[in-house]
């Protein structure tokens, strides 16, 4: 059951009426958008990247002038069972006590946060350690970690269904609180050996292929990883055309509340800020919900886990940056945000030709200056 | 000569002195940072190549605590002779235009820099066309536009030496009025071409594997544009071992002012944020004059224009974006500013495992949970 914990503004809505309300994003506006950047004072397509990305937010946003007044990461923590199986090695403690460092700003994507103007939000999926009340924190009453998934699933159909509802409703509230960029982060020991599986299991890959070296599995211990999580898909048979067997089967509390964000951020037309390997699992079971959430996915970073590329090749995403990063958090969705902020400050605050009185190629080219043409 | 429209809070430093103030980084503040970054809140190089620069920026600072305080960017525009050439399909009336873009806030890297916190430094380092008086502009009375450096060389040994002054000085006042990250940008019809030139006589490249599309030259252009940056390399055979030389040949008032802000920047223990082609060309004049700058270099972003890759190889520097922009202007170097600020806050404002009552791996992990040990 969802805590009371959780405040919305208004009534929440459904897992179904969120994936209902996802409309494909507004091709008028996206070349409307196009056709700006072409009359901007730059050559075309100069601005690389920034300009697909200015093109996408005005899809999402219904506008050729996608302005971001607010941005905010949701970030979900949860624990494992699975990690009985020896396949992390930090203790399961860690998942309590780095959301109390969330709390108080210690943690990178707190510094991050502050730095770039980022709202933290901070959720307790089913950490196992208790928690100390915060203004900061919400919470849901999802359990104290998964069941171990190398011997049974993580949870229950209900469960699985409660997590996505949570995450909907937590993007909801976001967006109503003035967030245009939703950014999805996660906290979880033992949470890539999940990922792995969902991966594994949604894109149809080898255990091996998606599973990698979480915080700093050596060789040995990778070998170790991937067994258990090619027993996790034996064990439990995920069916890969069902996200919610998928997400009860072998998948995490906070992997669910991430998915549920994708959805729901969607839903509100945001543009959901997708971080590495953990939130790449989500946006594969929340693109199984509802295909057209790919239209409001933004690929922040390639992580350096092993299987992130798997994940964002079956997206068919392109991330904006590559740093080795591997920390999780939402540290890389965070970092980009500036940069997807840039894409929308050219497209919106640029001079056209015409404004600043600058000559465009076409009209001005003198013949005898080009002897090659 | 150096026009008095450039103020100065103290005396003017000359080139020989700048060169004798660059020290190398301070490598007592790099260890402390390295160390530092162990007892974070986070796996051991979980956050990639953000370690690297804020142990970067700590051997520029000194100290282990590097904090960024404030952000310019020093834009020098100026005109080329060989534009008569017809290598390029801008009219050169544009890097006039541009410049007054600029100072009117509507080109791409007036719109980055606004949103960024970014303090746009506007110079005429030699632009044909006459621009405007405006607070925010510094002129250089270089003269108007260079040679055609395919019929001879492009400036005197004496303004090549005035434009390096000019940079040093430049960057000297932005450090000293609170700039701790110093971007370089630039603007100059023509100047691809120039660039090419530096790049093919000081990496022993040739004028193939520097020359690239420019703002946007078809395939038969870029013949013509490769046979052009040949034509300068032997009419005015450059000394690869002069970097004064290079540039008084083939080289650009604005490229001379952007090697000079190297200087400066590094004389004052700042951090220099290369930009794209043209900054990287200043970079590589720089690094000839004075090797130790290269400690204080961070490059931004790999351009799409051909002939970047060969700088940064040459310069043995990694990019931190690449997003395929080509547009110059500091666009690149001041869209980094924020991931070079991320590094920093990371670094100064992290929680360790001790301060944050977290548990670290190695003290922590039971045997019996690591069965694959």
């Amino acid at each position: 059951m969802i805590s009371q914990a959780i405040s919305f503004n208004m009534q929440p809505i459904t897992l179904a009426q969120a994936i209902a309300r996802v409309a494909p994003a507004d091709a008028e506006a996206r070349r409307r958008a196009e056709a700006r950047q072409l009359r901007l004072t730059k050559p075309p397509g100069s601005l690389g990247r920034l300009e697909q990305v200015s093109v996408q937010l005005a899809g999402i946003f219904g506008t050729e002038n996608p302005r971001i007044r607010g941005k905010a990461v949701i970030v979900a923590a949860a624990d494992h069972g699975v990690v009985a199986q020896g396949v992390t090695g930090y203790p399961q403690a860690v998942t309590g006590q780095m959301v109390q460092n969330f709390l108080e700003g210690g943690a990178a994507v707190s510094a991050l946060s502050r730095l770039l103007g980022v709202r933290q939000i901070i959720v307790d999926a089913g950490v196992a350690s208790g928690i100390q009340d915060h203004p900061d924190l919400r919470r849901l009453s999802s359990g104290h970690g998964t069941g171990d998934i190398s011997r049974g699933p993580a949870m229950s159909t209900r469960q699985a269904q409660q997590c996505l509802t949570a995450g909907v409703n937590l993007a909801v509230e976001a967006a109503r609180s003035g967030a245009d960029l939703i950014a999805m982060g996660d906290m979880g020991i033992g949470n890539t050996t999940a990922a792995s599986a969902i991966a594994a299991t949604v894109t149809a890959k080898s255990a091996r292929e998606t599973t990698g070296r979480g915080t700093g599995r050596t060789p040995d211990e990778l070998e170790h990883k991937v067994e258990v999580v090619q027993r996790a898909l034996t064990v439990n048979r995920p069916d890969p055309d069902n996200p919610l067997d998928v997400l009860a089967k072998v998948g995490g509390f906070e992997i669910g509340v991430l998915a549920g964000v994708v959805l729901g951020g969607s839903a509100m037309r945001r543009a959901v800020v997708l971080d590495g390997f953990i939130s790449g699992a989500a946006a594969l079971l929340a693109l199984l919900l509802c295909p057209a959430t790919r239209d409001y996915m933004i690929a922040s970073h390639r992580s350096d886990e092993r299987g992130h590329q798997v994940i964002l090749t079956h997206l068919a995403l392109s991330p904006l940056l590559d740093l080795r990063m591997r920390l999780g958090e939402g540290s890389g969705a965070v970092l980009a945000m500036p940069i997807i902020e840039a894409a929308s400050a050219c497209l919106c605050e640029m001079a056209t030709f015409d404004e600043a009185g600058v000559s465009d190629r076409d009209q001005n080219e003198a013949p005898a200056e080009s002897p090659s043409r």
